[in-house]
């Protein structure tokens, strides 16, 4: 009974792609806010109030939290770009490690975005960094973070972690990432589709949950439709975390690839077409970002069969 | 005159390859030694005195403060890595900070290990955390960052700031790298053969210093000679890192490939087998890391001719 409790107390005890699905069903809709914080970006009401390191990360802070009362009940996830707080230091880190405890005390699943990747112990640093517990108690980790897969196999296999998932890059939305990524091999496939192969054998069948999805994702971009369809494919266990919607250029028929028939297996994020969504002198911008995650979670809702 | 004077104290003036080059030339070996601090490693006298985070951090800074002590006069660059100080979040960075302070002031140059990469505007926010000005004036910035080439161009150029470099991620000392980096392809050349001509094409003319050589070099593991010659030919104005000397089973006839025909252009780093050269119980641990850092030194100045 005691045990009963204790696990029930913990709230990454269950499977992280069961969590994951279960808050896109209960909010009917597979879509991500990326909170990507500038101070270039902010509403005029919420300007630092001074010069400092501090006071910068003070208002990022505020800002954040705005986001996170916005959206939080329209959309099941949010997804913390790292290198926006990393820009901000020490300081910058523990305004993240905040943000995600009051992420997740709105119910919201997190995503840390953070690309990591490395090999054997060092990659274990980086897992320790995201998931070992925090030694106040507060539950500042995220249920996902998203690797690098141009290590291999043992730089993935440190990230997976029991109650936690990763998302590894497979094939990203920018420009560029075609000089890599979508090389032909000498066997046909491109290099996307390679490493496609490789995430689908590592996160298989020991690494799914009741919901027939496995704790290790993949990042597939939502600019490149065609080659969407031939990922999922590849990768029918896995959930795409799709980015590159609004913003980036991919909309609504771009994404639909990525997605099983029966409208499961990927989210989509969007950053800036949503936080950023007001005008910045108004005072009401964060019912101008509370409207857009509406519209955001609607529009893919509906586009998946979801509403 | 004021300018000139200005342009004489900023220490990133010149170009990153040239403060590499000349730090080599000046210590006679072409090295670098890892500093990857962790609790469970520590010198007996050094553990922490409490269990609090804090105590872990501190016992990790006063261990590495004495490794660069230690290294100072054998060696021209070290390199941190940063998920050793991630791991300990916001305590860990104010630490990584500080040491990269003190290793400049004792005239070494700084390699920060983070394998960074994204795209686009999260690759500036990395290249901003890394190399932006602190703005307590002091020296926190590392001379170089490790990236990740996945991403392609777009995820590269952000890091190309002026006075400053980055070692792109070609081909990694493990054993999973193969599965992506060894894959052939239909062009006939390998993964990492194919990222090698993009990095030596990034990190052409326009990056070069006074030393011939760039200030985008590369990542190329020790541990498979044949590749890393190939790897050396496809990129002759690369400087490059070399890893997986020492503890990682790489030795001298495996780095000799690396450098070109006058023993310039890479760099071989060492962690484990230097900064823990001691038995965990003695108290003479600093001249034991100091010992294996003038071995390591020797060493490897000899097998390239600069001793």
């Amino acid at each position: 009974m005691a045990i009963a409790t204790q696990r029930d107390e913990d709230p990454y005890a269950d499977h992280a792609a069961d969590r994951l699905t279960a808050a896109i069903s209960r909010t009917g809709s597979p879509v991500c806010v990326g909170i990507d914080p500038v101070v270039d970006r902010l509403p005029a009401a919420l300007c630092p109030t001074g010069g400092s390191p501090a006071h910068a990360v003070e208002a990022l802070v505020t800002f954040a939290l705005g986001v996170l009362d916005a959206v939080a009940e329209h959309v099941p996830c949010v997804k913390f770009q790292s290198a926006c707080f990393e820009r901000h230091r020490h300081l910058g880190i523990e305004a993240l490690n905040r943000l995600i405890v009051e992420a997740r005390q709105r119910g919201l699943q997190v995503i840390l975005d953070a690309k990591r990747g490395d090999i054997g112990l060092s990659a274990e640093h980086y897992a320790a960094a995201a998931f070992d517990p925090c030694q106040d108690g507060q539950d500042a980790r995220p249920d996902w973070i998203t690797i690098n897969s141009y290590f291999g196999e043992d730089g993935i296999t440190p990230f997976l972690r029991k109650g936690f998932g990763a998302f590894a890059l497979v094939r990203t939305s920018n420009p560029g990432g075609d000089t890599v990524q979508a090389q032909r091999l000498a066997a046909g496939q491109t290099v996307a589709e390679s490493v496609a192969r490789m995430v689908a054998s590592i996160g298989g069948q020991a690494l799914l949950g009741r919901c027939g999805y496995s704790a290790l994702g993949a990042v597939v971009g939502a600019t490149k439709p065609q080659e969407a369809a031939a990922l999922r494919e590849l990768m029918p266990q896995q959930i795409l975390l799709v980015p590159g919607f609004g913003a980036q250029g991919g909309g609504v028929e771009d994404i639909r690839p990525c997605f099983a028939g029966d409208g499961t297996g990927a989210i989509v994020t969007s950053s800036r077409s949503v936080i950023y969504a007001f005008d910045p002198d108004t005072a009401r911008w964060s019912s101008a970002v509370a409207d857009a995650a509406s519209r955001f979670a609607e529009q893919i809702g509906r586009a998946v069969g979801m509403r």
